[in-house]
């Protein structure tokens, strides 16, 4: 998929954690709330009803290895799952380990409040954390 | 799935369309955007992590099925999708049909001000403009 790069803000609000069959997997950079995005390779797809059937069921299998790895890592009451693309216009798959005690709880983290990044050492483990973690369930390619 | 049932807060804030093979398809009574709910049918599933893949992939097909009835239907800039379930701990997986000028863009619908109810030949006339779409393309069980 030669025509794909990536859109950048989303660029520069997340670093990349692994390049999965359809997606690249990214932290956002919000020590807010443990965050990730899917990315899907594919040229011009705005929004999620832009995938066909087989591009669909690969993204649903990505999502669910994103959900999984947020819960086995870190305290989760609720995974958030959302594709909105109202702010930037290339389709990304938002996956939120949410707390009951997150500031923004119940409400949602798209809009809220300013993002606060990591400090390099935390992202640097977090990265290095969520990477150990996609080459042990084969979800790095 | 015989122990499953209508959580009752999505009860009071939306109204039946069709019965999918998974979900139940209801239109939020909320006049500022269309905007549909998936609720599966599975016992105690608060989450779309909880959801195994068969069950996933009928969602998934579900979740095109309600896009694509909102993109005939209503003009659309874009499709929001999200399963949050922050408030109603009942698996419901939104697909919202957003307009550059609707009162939230670009934030997101969930949390956003009041809801507007439809006058009820309204509220009547897209519950039948849906059934309608949904019977006649086979998504109605």
């Amino acid at each position: 998929m030669s025509d794909w790069s990536l859109h950048p803000r989303l660029a520069s609000d997340s670093v990349f954690v692994a390049s999965l069959p359809l997606s690249d997997l990214r932290l956002v950079n919000d020590a807010r709330w443990p965050w990730l995005i899917l990315v899907p390779r594919v040229p011009n797809a705005a929004e999620w009803l832009d995938l066909d059937g087989e591009q669909r069921q690969l993204l649903d299998a990505e999502m669910h290895a994103a959900g999984t790895m947020l819960r086995a890592h870190f305290a989760t009451d609720r995974i958030n799952v959302a594709a909105l693309g109202n702010v930037v216009p290339q389709l990304h798959m938002h996956v939120v380990s949410r707390r009951v005690e997150d500031p923004a709880w119940p409400g949602p983290v798209w809009g809220f409040g300013q993002p606060k990044p990591y400090d390099d050492s935390e992202l640097q483990r977090r990265i290095d954390l969520l990477r150990s973690h996609a080459a042990t369930n084969g979800e790095s390619s």
